[in-house]
């Protein structure tokens, strides 16, 4: 696979195969909005801030949302030696918890004629795995990192590094991207034929995030000026 | 409880009681971001159109995005007779399956001088209950007028109701709100206090959701104007 050059054109690393379907990542409907590609995911789970941490605690189901950050296909999720999921997961590498981790952008409103066929344009990735404890001090850096560039892209760099003691005092689980499907919907409203007369407005409404001017910490010194790397400046 | 007049202060109805804090409402962490006060659940469930409902499926969580609604103190989430999580609560009311349904707001991104203090300002709302598919005819179309509103307030009210056959396509979950729990952050850096002289910028962005102007269904019969309701215009 070291073959490629950079004149010709590569053979297309193992890693940029899609991902394998599984029957979890299977839908039972709209399979056409599905995809298992990996660039698609990656830009997806690329694009948040926030994702939806699932797990199993007594039974029962939990949903927590977290901050993340990916480095290749390893999905890294924040949280702290103190807070459940992560005492769940343990110290240990193995046997990890199982759990889904789940991100959604919302794209669009879609409006249609009839209630029935009402809907959300979104982006959405799916990750089933199961979560290990990070150990590794390296692996730890380098996910700490990741989770504060996924929020603001070029910050980890512009910040006070972790000392030892908050790199002990800050738990990050490891789930592995392999069983993992996107959801994209993207259209304008799919009315039924016979009810393209009626007098409803129907489209679609466009959502997007919003940036404000970043407002500076009351304690900032003076003199320090807003990063050229910040959204929203 | 009754005895409240108009003219009078009134004895607080027991569903303006905050909900009752269980053990698995109760943080670990930032006890005192959480809330129990109904109306701060109600406002953050009121504000969002994706909800993550969270499930158990052979001892593995899953969370799924999907629509949502609100009608007092229960809230409905949507599915389609195909799909899983739908088919797991099953047609009976009981027992109905355990979900863990979550609502989140990303409010602004919160930069700290170091990469430790890092964070989000959010307001979230965790549900935890059961679930059970909605049967009663009377309560599923209110039930999905509501959904619609959620996401269009007065929407519902200006579009084709469902036939008898979109409602037998269409399940619901119920699922009362009983054991919740709302959680925000809204304060800006909590750089500690060694850290202030440091020259990385520190603040917040603010973060909010942008709706862009509407855009009409390519097959929209000329003369309809943008209805005065929606966001955006």
């Amino acid at each position: 696979m070291a073959s490629s050059t950079a004149a010709g054109p590569a053979t297309r690393p193992a890693s940029h195969e899609p991902y394998e379907r599984t029957e979890r990542t299977t839908p039972s409907r709209y399979r056409d909005r599905t995809s298992y590609d990996r660039e698609s995911v990656h830009a997806i789970l690329d694009a948040g801030y926030v994702c939806h941490l699932g797990f199993v605690r007594d039974g029962a189901p939990v949903v927590l949302p977290t901050l993340y950050g990916r480095i290749g296909e390893r999905l890294y999720v924040h949280g702290s030696t103190g807070s459940r999921p992560l005492n769940a997961a343990g110290q240990a590498e193995d046997p990890g918890m199982p759990v889904c981790v789940t991100v959604t952008h919302l794209d669009g409103i879609v409006l249609a004629r009839s209630a029935f066929h009402h809907s959300l344009n979104y982006r959405s990735v799916v990750v089933h795995g199961t979560a290990r404890r990070v150990t590794d001090e390296t692996e730890l850096t380098a996910a700490l990192d990741a989770l504060v560039d996924q929020v603001v892209p070029g910050r980890a760099a512009d910040s006070r590094p972790p000392t030892a003691k908050e790199l002990a005092a800050t738990a990050v689980l490891r789930i592995d991207l392999a069983e993992v499907s996107a959801k994209v919907r993207n259209a304008g409203p799919g009315d039924d034929p016979e009810d393209l007369a009626l007098p409803h407005w129907s489209g679609v409404v466009p959502v997007s995030t919003h940036y404000g001017t970043p407002i500076p910490a009351e304690d900032l010194a003076p003199g320090i000026p807003v990063p050229g790397y910040l959204p929203g400046r």
